[in-house]
């Protein structure tokens, strides 16, 4: 008998999984196509630089009979960075995408490696026009996706990168910063700070709590800190959720959110919502890529939807199919 | 500046591309859909064994980080396969599919390497239901993608399958063999009679010519051949043939195609048209690819559809997008 396990993190989608999902990747590309956001079909493979300086752990890697070493796509944001970077496409654009992106995580909480992804891209547009259509499409995309509940998060990519950029930690020791922001674990934080004082001891510290409705989180963040990158950015999140206003009322921020992608560098987005520990949705400004392929910098937002989370939320809402087998393996 | 060409084989797809190959796929797969063909999603990624017995030169290969070898998909019916083969899943079912399988192909003729394709599987079926719904479901898809012209040429796997087993040629000799059967070479086929004489030399001689009306060909083709197991494919050939001659009044064989995937048993077929030198569909019927993952063998026919190959039939026949850049690099 052949083998016929999976690969770690690989699953089937059968029946009413695979049928929802298609439903939920067609109606949202569907959707953004018909507001402008050209459709935009980049490829699975390309060379591993695209998507970072140094070999990740976390991609998928394989060389071509050339020796050229290739990655399957970890995302696709890099990919339409190089797009705009090499080819003529002019700009101001909007690009619209969905497909499978890939990371490599060991099996020990049955994640997924393939995840499918539906997105948007917009270039060159004035900044707030920019970040008022991308928040405007990702709520309209889980409205369409029936997605009952879910909470904007918003932080600032400059906060934590000013902070790393003075402290000149090396490599280890940033990862476990960054690991006990992420797990907002306050000794782990109270320790690194009498390990490494800095000016952003007492604004360390407080991190994990500096979460909730955004005007009281930029209150208490304000009177933590004294640097002034770190305040323009308050600055900016601030008026950025001003102009958001109308559309979101009642926004919340979470300033210890580690951006999903490095490239990130100004306002970030994720959502949350019932059923589902993962953000449904993640995004923000990451002006400085094209930078990466050699072109100018350019203002861009965007976002990236995982399908197979917004499954998740709303599966249990949906009616079964008749005596088929629902799940994935 | 980074490196931001492509690796051999990979492409942009942009603007009209981009939006009309993704409205190819989506309109098939909903049109399939809607006609009862169950939804699947199989991993991009599996065990390379699924695939085959040995490594092919043709696929994409990558070592997981537990030492597994793995492929990128160069189809899908091979997984749908071990699916039927590994899960409870009940038969008789027909399922749909859409998305990615990845070739490589050296860059000479700027083939690409990842395809884009919709196809169907009808498994457990009795035979003549199977067939007739596949090919119906294969021209309702090609009408429904506004592909103007195009033509069904009929196969049969066993005949190249029984003349193989009898001629015992080794590796080499037996692709070369199946180059010259590919290119239609006489002179090639020729000296291969000569240097492998066998009950088939006739037969293999005249093999560039047997195309064309599928009566014409069959009475060609009886006259050439004493082999019993040959002649039992014709026979089965024209009963298909019949079945299907309401939806087919003018079929076409071509004795000479050689199966696009090794797992075809029985009738195949390739649908090929205007402006596309490759075919835009093919399919057949593959009973015994259950066995290869250790189940029964089971009744089931299949196509796969060539979404860029339908777009570039179309193409010339959509509007352009104003101030737009059209291709794909």
């Amino acid at each position: 008998m052949k083998q016929v396990t999976l690969p770690n993190g690989m699953h089937d989608k059968l029946f009413k999984r695979a049928r929802v999902t298609y439903e939920i990747e067609r109606n949202i590309s569907d959707f953004l196509m018909a507001q402008g956001f050209n459709r935009i079909d980049t490829p699975t493979l390309e060379h591993f630089e695209v998507f970072g300086d140094s070999i990740e752990a976390s991609h998928y890697h394989l060389f071509d009979k050339k020796g050229h070493l290739l990655a399957l796509r970890p995302d696709v944001t890099s990919q339409i960075g190089r797009v705009i970077a090499s080819t003529r496409v002019h700009t101001p654009t909007k690009f619209s995408y969905s497909g499978k992106v890939f990371h490599y995580n060991e099996e020990l909480r049955g994640l997924a490696n393939e995840l499918s992804q539906a997105g948007i891209e917009i270039i060159g547009y004035p900044v707030r026009q920019a970040v008022l259509e991308a928040i405007q499409s990702a709520k309209q995309s889980l409205d369409l996706a029936q997605v009952r509940s879910y909470q904007f998060e918003f932080s600032h990519a400059a906060i934590l990168k000013t902070i790393l950029e003075k402290l000149k930690l090396d490599e280890q020791e940033e990862a476990r910063l960054l690991d006990h922001i992420r797990k907002k674990n306050m000794t782990g934080l109270y320790e690194f700070t009498q390990a490494n004082p800095s000016e952003f001891d007492e604004f360390l510290q407080k991190l994990p709590c500096l979460f909730g409705p955004s005007r009281q989180v930029l209150d208490q963040a304000r009177k933590l800190l004294e640097n002034q990158q770190i305040l323009a950015a308050l600055d900016d999140l601030e008026d950025m959720l001003v102009q958001l206003s109308d559309l979101l009322p009642a926004s919340t921020m979470d300033l210890g959110q580690v951006a999903s992608m490095p490239y990130y560098t100004g306002l970030t987005f994720k959502v949350f919502g019932e059923k589902v520990p993962a953000a449904f949705l993640s995004g923000g400004r990451y002006d400085q890529l094209f930078e990466r392929f050699g072109a100018d910098q350019l203002t861009a937002v965007g976002w990236t939807l995982d399908i197979d989370s917004v499954y998740q939320a709303i599966h249990d809402d949906l009616p079964d199919e008749n005596g088929k087998e629902g799940g994935s393996r």
